[in-house]
This record gives C-alpha cells, structure tokens and sequence, in this order.
C-alpha cells in the first residue's frame, strides 16, 4: 500500500460527505458518536495478520476481538448494547469449532452484559472477524478533549500484551510471563474503569496502536502538546526481562508496542488514585500548549514519532508485521 | 463447511445468550431491531466471492456494496442512519484506487442523505469490505410478519441482476440487457419504496438469495404457508432470451438467482398499484396456514426448496459459486 492510515483518513474525509447532522463526531475517533449518545464502532481481525492459530485456539480468538472492539466503546466512556459480526469461515471448519468460536465471544459479552444482536457469515479462504459494536454514553469522552495544563494517565502496564504476544509466539519459558499472557490473550476493556473515571477524563483514547502512536492521536485531535515522563511509565519486570533476553532496547519497545487495549486519557486532576476497581492507574505526563508528543528522559526532551503500529505500513501483512514487531 | 447457513444460524441461537431487553430482535431476520426504533445490519464482500474485478471497478464495487447492505435496512422499513466501513485493502493499491472505491460509496450514500460515519482499514491479500448500516425504523417491518389471508407483492423483476451478472461476466453482447446490467451493478435499495408502503406491509424481507429462499425465510419466521403464482412472476423478455440461449430452464434460474435487492413482502390488501414510486409492484401469491413456499403452476401445486444462493454451502467460495449459478 502506497500510503499510511493518516494518509487514508485524510482522503476519506475528503471524499466522505457529512449529511447526518445527528452525527456529532465521525471519523478520527475511537468510535462515531450520535447526538443522542450512540456510540458505533468497527474492526476487522483476519487470520495470519491480527492473530496466529498456532497458539491462540478458537475460543481465544473470538474472545480477544471482542475485548479489541469493546476497548473503542470503553474509548469513549461507553457501555456496550450490542455486537455485530461478519464472520468470514474457511472451508473446513466444523460446528464443533464455529461453536468454540462464538463461546469465545459470548463469554466476553457476559462479561459487559452484552451480545451478539446479528451477523452475516460467508465462505472465505482465512478466518476473518469484521465486527461492530454500538454502546451508549450519558456524557461521551473523545481524543479531541486533552487541555493545556492536563495530567497525562494510563491504566494497566505498557506492553504488557506485546510481552506476552511475544512469549506465546517464540515458544519461551512461560514462568514469571502469567500476567503477560493473559493480557495477549484476554485484554478485558476497561469499561467500567472508564465509566469510573469519566468526570475526571478530558481527552481519551485507548492504546491499541503503542503509545507514541495512540499519543499522537490525543496530540492532534486536541491541538496540544503531550509529554511524557519515560521515568513515570509502568513497565513489569517481566517486560524488561524479555526485552534483555532479547537484546532489544526497553524505551523504544515500550513506547511501539500495541494492543495493551488500556485507556490513556488526560485529566485536570493530578492526584488520581493508583488503582481504580483493581486495575492500576499511572500519571506519566502532562499536556502544554503547543503540538506532538515528546518524551523526557533524564533531563532531555526529545520529539517522538508515532512508531506503533501503522495498519498500512506493511507491505505484506502477516511477514512484514512479525519482521516490524519481532 | 460442514454445515448450512440455517444450522450456522440455529447454533448461533444456541450459543449466543440474550443479555439487552432493548433489542426487540436479534438474530434472524434483515436486521436488528432496538426498542427505540434503531435497526442494525451487518454484511461482508469479498473480492472473487462477491464480485468480480475483472468487470467491475473499484467505485461499482463500492456502490454496489452499499446498495446491498442498505438493502436490509430499506427490508425492515427504516431510513438509513449511518455506514461503517471495514476495509481490507490488498497490497500495492495506490490512493487513487482508494478514493475511486470510496467515490462510489459516497454516491450511494449520498442519494439516500446518509454517510460513512467510522471505519477500520487493514492490509489484506484480497480486497474485502465489512459494512454495517445503521438506521432508524418509525414502525419496523419483519419477516414475522405474515399472516394467513396475506397477498405476497415483489417490486421489480426476478432474477433480472442475474442476467445482468451473467451478460458481463461471459462477455455476452449487451444490447437488450440494459436494465439488466444496471440492476446488477448498482441495484439501488428499496428504501424509499418500503417507507411509502408501510402501512400496506405485514411480513418483509429483501430478495437477496434468491426467491425459494427468501420466501422460505418469510415463512419459516412467520409460520406460514406461501404460495407462488408462477404466471405472476415478473420476468423481462432479457431473462427469458438469456436463459434460452444457455438452454436453463427459466423456472429454476428465476427462482433461485439472487441479488435482485427488491421487496418481498405481504399485504392484506390485494390491490396495491403497479407502480410504486416508478418501481414495479406485483402481487405474485398467497399467504394461507400452514408450512413451507409452494409453487403453483398450470393447476399443480408442488413444494420449493430453497434453492438460492447459501453462503456456506460451498466448498470452494468462488469457483463452487460459480459453478452454482451459472
């Protein structure tokens, strides 16, 4: 592909027409939002680009595309209503494993007192998941509400799901790895932590793209300058120890990892508690007047460039995002 | 696959537990409904299952899409709301081709004062697109909404897309086939046709898999018996020339060739206009107690089976496809 997903976003919202005035905020969000607090959003996971079958079984499967897509309603101070699956089956696939499948999805549902409310389902040569989930909120949070003077936040540990990805994948020595894996393999949305938080949210996304990335967003939806304290940020020892067993630097590891699915938000506040309904809450920055994310470490400041994950940056998906993130 | 798209929907029932009150109906019909008059409907096309890019440009593709997943909403006699867009775009697409494929959406959209409101787009090997329409039904239409003493009406003509499809797909010389072409191009959706007759409507669905099929859903759902007129049937002189010159019979071609878009519905009333809006309008048959779609011709009457398109029947997606309907 010829272009990157700023690049993509900026043609669709040349060609794509606003008509519906109802429509308070559509693309360039975690999700769409309606005047009356409909929240809509949409995702696709294919097989060998957003998930490997060697070690995540059908039932995972299901159950982290949910969390992934409810993690956009929980973007948004949100409760879900419903979910929404196009699911593409290859041939071959039993009932017994279309069942496994869809108890993935459901068990997560119950989670968030949601379901599955429709669908459409063809024959495909991968497993592919395209799903939609709407939610509601009373008074929704967007990427565009970071102010001068805010305090920077983020729940849970940075790269913690990138850690476990890793550990699964390369087969390694699982001890002291738990916590990693099962945020790889179930990255609960924080819903509840979000709708917890609302009254002191100002601007919020969640990290599904690495946090220079996700930053970045909050930077230029919002207009202001984000900066974050590379001292400040939570990082488990287990995400050290592999990034050492690894030879690989921590800082640029932490800050490019995806999918931790947390919400990094900015608030008035600086005095947030640690933990809020038993997940853990970090200030690591703060919001000036001004443009773009920058990192101080050690007394330096330096600008940082959104080096997550691009969805467009790879030419061929599943080989060129394992050589980007390996 | 091992299995139909009513098992795969008789497991998803199964599976997938009712958590929301406010959804009035899930699973199984054209869309979801929400208590508050919000339907919802999701559905995915893929490059060599559901279009071909040998006879087809990106901006037809796009509309032609739109058209087909609108369709559902015009099904449950809503006006739409809201498009989403999972986009899974092939490697080496340039920006040219992208706006060209969203120009295409953008045109449908526009026509029916709706928009693309959020999407999600990712690397992929094939072109794919997961759209969900949302919309908002004053007095919602189902496909359970038969009764004995009906009179089933379809809008425009059977199997005329499948002409069309087939004309350009073996590269048949077009003249006489203009409409036909047409409709399998950019088979507008009924939207505004349904809403002028609701207050005729009892029991709904669009004609997306073919009429056996479809009409087996209206019966299933409503718990009734339908009885084709097979005289009544509207049929242009462009399919029976098509389906002579291939030696196939018109009965079965007409019966099972889907992705005409129209309205299939009943009605109490046995008078409703031959025209509606421009578009035709024709009472094909009957709603008596009882079970199943039946078929009456020269005095007989005989019982259908679903022979329309199902879209896990095949083992192969496109090739199994095309051996199917061609």
């Amino acid at each position: 592909v010829s272009f990157n997903e700023a690049q993509a976003i900026a043609l669709f919202r040349q060609v794509l027409k606003r008509r519906n005035p109802e429509i308070v905020r559509a693309i360039g969000d975690d999700a769409a939002l309606y005047r009356d607090g409909l929240v809509v959003t949409t995702d696709a996971y294919l097989e060998d680009v957003h998930f490997d079958r060697s070690y995540l079984d059908l039932s995972a499967i299901g159950a982290r595309a949910v969390c992934g897509t409810l993690s956009d309603i929980a973007a948004m101070c949100a409760r879900p209503t419903g979910v929404f699956i196009s699911l593409m089956l290859p041939t071959g696939t039993s009932r017994a494993e279309l069942r496994e499948l869809y108890s993935g999805i459901d068990a997560v549902c119950s989670q968030y007192k949601t379901e599955v409310a429709g669908g459409d389902i063809i024959a495909a040569p991968k497993l592919g998941l395209a799903l939609t989930a709407l939610g509601r909120a009373r008074r929704a949070r967007l990427r565009s509400g970071a102010r001068a003077g805010d305090h920077v936040y983020v729940t849970g540990d940075l790269a913690l799901a990138e850690t476990g990805r890793l550990v699964l994948k390369n087969g390694l020595d699982a001890r002291g790895y738990g916590p990693a894996i099962a945020r790889h393999v179930l990255p609960w949305p924080r819903i509840r932590e979000a709708r917890r938080l609302a009254r002191h949210i100002g601007g919020l996304i969640d990290t599904s793209d690495g946090l220079s990335t996700d930053a970045g967003h909050l930077a230029t939806e919002s207009r202001v300058k984000v900066i974050i304290d590379y001292a400040a940020l939570p990082v488990t020892p287990s995400t050290v120890r592999l990034c050492a067993s690894r030879g690989q630097a921590v800082e640029q590891f932490v800050l490019s990892s995806g999918e931790d699915y947390e919400l990094l938000f900015t608030s008035r506040n600086p005095d947030l508690p640690g933990r809020i309904l038993g997940t853990r809450l970090t200030r690591i920055g703060r919001v000036e007047a001004g443009r773009g994310v920058w990192l101080q470490r050690a007394g330096r400041c330096v600008r940082l460039r959104p080096t997550g994950y691009d969805h467009l940056a790879d030419g061929e998906p599943c080989t060129a995002r394992r050589r980007a993130r390996r």
